[in-house]
């Protein structure tokens, strides 16, 4: 029997009464299982273990400073330009950063908002300030939002991008938007890839706002799993139309080395950049510049760090096709669950039955899977039609996953059931 | 020939000539000397190197978290342990963050900028902020303020901390005055140390401002060089008064470790540390918990600290005795330059007659020395008499110190006895 939203009410009611029984075997089981957030797995640690005692001789950069003392504010040389070489951004307009590039981020519009940005008004000034945010997202992007209190607009995704007629318009009408926070390559959650074209728009639009930033957090830059997508390089663009002070580009290594024990760092336009590092220069004295030598020291180029991900993707790939294999066997023919198979990053969104996402994670949740809460993924916690669900199947062993994802379908279908059994 | 403020203008015009000769000998020596920045030596950093390669076996702390990955917001328990055993504070109260205490002193008065503290308006929405700034004091932390635009009032420095009638008076009087910074032990410059009386004071006075924030920057609290300086514990007092939210305390192993790639840790009152957790919830995932293992794992308590400290404070020792030995010889029966012998810390701090120390500076810098600008410990770089100066002798070996010092007292000398002669 393939169940779908147009099986009629007996079916629905046979198939309640088969789930409940396979739930509640399942709960039985007493499992504790988390898919909740993007943790890579110790396995995928191991792999930059050699990292840590790097370098083995000696602590004198290329530049011959010793990197066990304060100094060099913007970030060793060598490390600069591994980033440069490898993301294709011109090394003076790099700033290599601590451990976070989601604390840059915060840094950075809290910046905006106390100093303002380039001579506009600092945006605590300001009546109102509003962001454009690309749904479903990130959401510690939208936790920033909100609590600088600024109006989160929702812009719904396509499958190469933001709706970027939406994004033009509202950007062009509105000087209080100051911002577009976009996670451009294999987007958290969905997995999304923005197309040449929507970067083109995104970097040469009009906006009302003269300080209008768009937050290019390429978390997953270099994470290609099932296929390698090539992201256009948008400073690029932004240069012939002279809006690359308009790009804030974040990048770390959180996720290819050691999270919180990486490097992060912030690129921007020539003019945008030496605000920043001026105002880096009274936040701080200068940033771990011994972990800055041991990512380049272990990685050398931007090929040594590309077979690095080879191997990390290949782990990744285990565990995505588990997520996949098992979708497909359960909903490859239902309408119950849709998702778009990423190629990379880290995580795969399904979309339940409307009103369904917010009962499958409480059912999950008591059956001992602890999945993202639904909602997680938009402004505010609030996934207008209540079905989109984030899974992050990094962490868990191979065969924790597959003890999940069973989980993880049962409680899809009976969420649905008695959701179609409302109305039916 | 004794020179002094009182010699006539023979003997004034006759030591000229001299030290002109001395001068233009130093001089042709073409040196290259720096007492600018207090910057560890190279030998002080290799007593730390073992802590790179730590801990040896695993990267689960004691809790069971593995530190390479995400988690653990406020600091790897071991961690809190050992500075809240060192420190006396609670370990709840303590959050260990990233590598520099001045990037959180920044981000704490960003945060109450932004969004207030514990209820209060944030200082963004304020017609003026306003700050105690105990004179001498560190550069850093007056361009901090200089940055968010608040106006800094000068307080006189005496031999057992601020001038605290006048800090009392003004607390009391004016509700915009938002807080006070303090670097309560061997204070940078003068290696003041704050007396119990005036912790006392500072914990239990009435402020007109109820968000008033003490800045209390220990960041020199186990830098004994000569004596071991006991400060009292403010929380202690600042609790008996319920104060403890006022306090926001500060310390780092930068000048323990390695500066910039040690760990340093804020820590405060029940309510003000509650309220600076959930932000950091937004603003961060974590810090480098493998930089905060390795510290515990290289200490492990606080008596091996101190015993580190112990071989530190030898090693500057040496260094100040040149400093010193060299000034009491040159000025001990003159009044052309005085200074307070500091118990510890990083700098010794002088005063040449008013108008000389900007003169005295250009004359060194002249002649191969670079010396910290005149005027740099004081809000806004002005020192109302122009006779401070900063000396940091870590860095030079014992040999470059040696030629240093005597490039600096002719140039005081010699910028004295020209200041003379233009009234004499």
């Amino acid at each position: 029997m393939s169940l779908s939203s147009q099986s009629n009410r007996d079916d629905l009611l046979k198939a309640q009464k088969n789930l409940i029984s396979e739930y509640d075997k399942l709960k039985a089981c007493n499992l504790s299982l988390d898919m909740s957030r993007g943790k890579p797995a110790a396995a995928q640690l191991d792999l930059s273990n050699e990292i840590l005692t790097l370098p083995i001789d000696n602590y004198i950069n290329c530049e011959g400073n010793d990197v066990r003392n304060y100094g060099i504010l913007t970030g060793i040389k060598e490390c600069r330009q591994l980033f440069s070489q490898l993301l294709d951004i011109k090394e003076d307009n790099i700033i290599i950063g601590g451990n976070s590039s989601l604390n840059l981020i915060y840094d950075a519009i809290a910046r905006y908002y106390i100093f303002g940005k380039l001579g506009q008004t600092p945006w605590c000034k300001l009546e109102k300030v509003k962001f454009l945010c690309p749904v479903p997202g990130y959401d510690r992007h939208f936790a920033i939002c909100e609590e600088f209190g600024f109006e989160m607009i929702n812009i719904p995704m396509n499958n190469n991008g933001p709706d970027m007629d939406m994004v033009e318009k509202l950007a062009k009408e509105d000087d209080s938007i100051k911002g577009i926070i976009c996670v451009p390559l294999y987007s958290n959650p969905g997995g999304i890839c923005y197309s040449d074209e929507v970067v083109e728009r995104l970097a040469k639009m009009e906006t009302a706002a003269r300080d209008f930033t768009i937050i290019w957090d390429n978390a997953y830059g270099v994470h290609h799993v099932y296929k390698e997508i090539k992201l256009a390089n948008i400073f690029d663009i932004a240069e012939k139309y002279g809006n690359d002070d308009r790009i804030l580009y974040f990048f770390s290594t959180s996720k290819i080395t050691f999270p919180g024990s990486g490097v992060a760092l912030i690129a921007s336009g020539d003019k945008a950049i030496e605000e920043i590092k001026k105002r880096f220069g009274v936040m701080t004295i200068g940033y771990n510049k011994i972990n800055q030598l041991r990512t380049y020291e272990f990685f050398k180029t931007p090929q040594g760090m590309m077979l690095h991900m080879k191997k990390l993707g290949a782990m990744l790939k285990e565990k995505f096709d588990v997520v996949l294999n098992k979708l497909e066997e359960e909903f490859g023919s239902s309408d119950l669950l849709t998702w778009a198979k990423p190629y990379g990053g880290y995580f795969i969104a399904v979309d339940t039955l409307p009103n369904c996402a917010k009962e499958t994670v409480r059912l999950a949740k008591e059956c001992g899977l602890i999945l993202t809460n639904a909602g997680c993924a938009y402004p505010y916690g609030k996934d207008p039609k209540d079905s989109n669900i984030r899974i992050a199947p990094s962490y868990p062993t191979v065969e924790e996953l597959e003890k999940a994802m069973d989980i993880f379908c049962v409680c899809v279908k009976l969420a649905a059931v008695n959701e179609l059994l409302k109305k039916n």
